[in-house]
């Protein structure tokens, strides 16, 4: 129904799964009586930016309307390319005055359509603005522009002995991953931006600049009045366009070993790994694979790896604290009737060991040649995900859907890597139904319908669910007062 | 100038160190009109809670009307003991419909003053709310109620080999620790409140009962909608009452050693700490006691203290782990011309040891018999700390003040404990205007004025200097939205 929708609405993009399509229609049509206040909003954007700061070129703005998900892309309006938070603001004033959308863009590596354009309006590419500010060693701190990747960063930081630990897989930008509230493989031991966000600079819809925690404040602890950082961490871009984000840097650890080991079923592999964080093991990743996914990651990597339930640990520590970690680690895992685990010491090794981990994506993808694929996203309280594991892949099997799974198990998240065929309507129903089942089937164990992906386009249905109607009306309460116009990344989380 | 408008305005209490009590009497006059509404509310709460849920008498209310701060005692019009959320919905509904302010209250041992009801109201003491919820040993995750207290969760818990590791030294009610943001001495290895709530239910100024992340939701991470969670810790009350938190449960580790260092200076105990960090030793508590706080502490307990710079240490880990910890830690300290450590490893010795640090509050007040005590709180980046540290102690030797320095050091977080004489209007004058200047010595290098007693009444304009106007006004915005009437503990925070 939602397809044959689609089709009578016309002007479809180059990708089908329209999950939400009907929604963007909306806003657009009222758009279009726009187009003299865009003109205008146009030229003072040239003013404050100069002609290269400002596009309007179709696959300039094509390339802005769509993140990594399946949403339809939504191009936006026009591009701008400021340069420093002055010219964020007096840009967000210009469209404050003229009521234009603003749509805040990282690196465009979001799971979530985040980015897309769906009411049009003016998307603020802040890639130019890619300074690393501030770096405190001794305080363990750093202040970054928005367009610094967690890469970059850490290229920068290497002399330093520190890093930061937050990885997602993705070489997003700093500020987006603040902004999805993005965690990966090391939030068991180093938290998620939540827990490592110090402050942020944010200019409001109307062009107001704020400094959640006061300007160039980096204490690592404060009750100073309400916890605006948090606030923003996660807001997905519709509170307000984040120009610097003061982070939370973590020591190299000065030795690190990664291993391997597979488990006769799921129920063992997660008991495995409760038992490790209740022996106070301080693990820096365990990550699960299930079956599907190593037979897939075995053909792509030509790697021999065994086809069962695995777990990917790896321990952050000084060497003598590892050897510990290790022998409790294999100790644990041995009683849960794990296989002996393959080691890997140096770096090289370790690389290797991880590749299946690291392809999971495009081993995935190898399944089915031309087919796309599609990160779902959950998490529930870890003494669950076995029930819910279990119950995704008999759901899975019955639909006829390829849909392998890998997880941050140390926090109950996990995801099925979706492959399908975007032309194959039925399918691509088939994975929308499965999917809002998967994330129920979360809801329904005491979890979320996203441990790291947010909640973007896909999931507002989903959010109303998980946190009940009147939860819902304070969120939207805060949105209201911060952004009455409904101008900061329309038509997202809410 | 303050004190003789005081003077002026009578009905003093018992206390003399009136910073804000112009603010409260403001809000005191207009409330008198309220009289024959209090009384059909009174007749509605006995309704709900029953005679002996509602009390008017003097003594109670004045019980009420304190925290352990120094700030005047606002007692509340009347005091009420819900049961059950159902029962706070309706009381607050009640309170509503008449207008009346609505403070909680936990255990009322709170330092910034935030259980005054300076605009008269209705106190809800939660603490017959006591029940621990939904323990969850394999999700490391429990509910509580509001009226249990950390020493009772942990009491709970002891044969689970879990524990909730947040520690601000007194016996708060877990609820008024989220409200907040409390921390303490194991912040530095388990976080603070910030990093340790997974949800909260909360009964807003109408009557409404929301969670924060979803009824019964619990996954370690979630990036669903906006962060209310921690928009609510660190909120003092002024948004809403907490009438159950689930909280993020850590293992009980398998050994825990302490030690005591002592150090020629302060900049050589910091710098031993910021080492320790980098060295990414674990520790889980690194406090520092000023050579006037060890001076005070030697005469109080007769142990053998030195009077110097010194650090109690706290390792926690296995007990190979430990070994390794500590000769780190020993290494480091001597290196920055840090004495010989004195160990405990047996719960009584360490007990001992850490007597100083624990009886540092009474080892104050002995300095000076007859005389009260008042904690500041300021936190500033690590490396600050040495200058921040001197000068402080520069100026209360300038302006002959007592003030023992004791700090949580490995978050930067430290506390004068003032000894002032509460009838000595000169000192008072002093004492007050040397806090707000340690204020904004923290805040002039990038430091906050509160890193875990909050703003409450005290700190209303120094939240100001530090946040900035436009940040303040977010601030407001959010109170407006959740608060529209100021119901929820008015005259706190902003």
């Amino acid at each position: 129904m939602v397809l044959a929708y689609l089709r009578r609405i016309g002007s479809l993009h180059t990708n089908p799964v329209y999950r939400f399509a009907h929604e963007y229609s909306v806003g657009r049509r009222n758009y279009s009586a726009r187009g003299s206040t865009l003109e205008q909003a146009v030229a003072a954007f040239r003013s404050v930016v100069g002609e290269d700061g400002v596009s309007l070129g179709t696959a300039v703005r094509d390339q802005h309307g769509r993140d990594e998900s399946m949403h339809r892309c939504c191009p936006p309006d026009v591009v701008v390319w400021p340069c420093s938070v002055e010219e964020v603001s007096a840009l967000a004033k210009i469209c404050y005055q003229h009521q234009l959308p603003i749509i805040p863009f990282g690196t465009g590596t979001g799971l979530e359509g985040g980015v897309g354009a769906v009411k049009g309006g003016v998307c603020f590419n802040l890639g130019k603005m890619d300074c690393i500010l501030d770096l405190h060693q001794e305080d363990f701190d750093v202040t970054v522009e928005p367009g610094v990747t967690r890469k970059a960063l850490n290229a920068s930081l290497r002399d330093t002995g520190l890093w930061f630990p937050v990885d997602p897989g993705a070489d997003a930008s700093l500020c987006g991953m603040v902004a999805t509230s993005a965690s990966g493989t090391n939030a068991v031991r180093y938290g998620t931006m939540r827990e490592n966000v110090l402050n942020l600079e944010v200019v409001l819809a109307d062009g107001t600049v704020i400094h959640t925690a006061g300007r160039g404040r980096r204490p690592r602890k404060t009750s100073a009045g309400y916890n605006l950082t948090n606030l923003f961490v996660g807001s997905e871009g519709t509170l307000g366009l984040l120009t610097k984000a003061t982070l939370r840097l973590s020591g190299i650890p000065e030795a690190v070993v990664s291993a391997v080991c597979s488990f006769p079923s799921v129920q063992a592999a997660v008991d495995s790994t409760v038992q490790l964080l209740q022996a106070g093991v301080p693990i820096a990743r365990i990550e699960f694979l299930d079956d599907v996914m190593m037979d897939a990651c075995r053909c792509y990597s030509s790697l021999p790896y065994v086809v069962a339930p695995t777990l990917f640990l790896e321990f952050h520590g000084s060497k003598s604290s590892l050897e510990e970690q290790v022998t409790v680690a294999e100790d644990i895992t041995r009683g849960n009737a794990g296989s002996d685990f393959s080691w890997a010491r140096d770096a090289e090794t370790r690389e290797r060991l991880w590749k299946a981990r690291h392809d999971a994506w495009y081993a995935a993808l190898a399944l089915r040649p031309g087919c796309k694929a599609y990160s779902t996203d959950v998490c529930v309280p870890i003494s669950n995900l076995p029930q819910v594991v279990v119950e995704t892949k008999r759901d899975l099997m019955q639909n006829h859907l390829t849909g392998p799974i890998a997880g941050h198990v140390g926090d109950g998240n996990f995801h099925c890597l979706m492959v399908l065929d975007p032309n194959d309507a039925d399918e691509v129903q088939r994975v929308h139904q499965f999917t809002e089942r998967l994330a129920r089937r979360a809801l329904a164990l005491d979890g979320t319908c996203t441990g790291e992906h947010g909640i973007g386009l896909g999931k507002k249905a989903l959010l109303c669910e998980e946190v009940g109607p009147q939860t819902i009306k304070v969120m939207h309460s805060l949105k209201a007062a911060m952004d009455p116009a409904n101008l900061m990344n329309p038509g997202k989380v809410l």
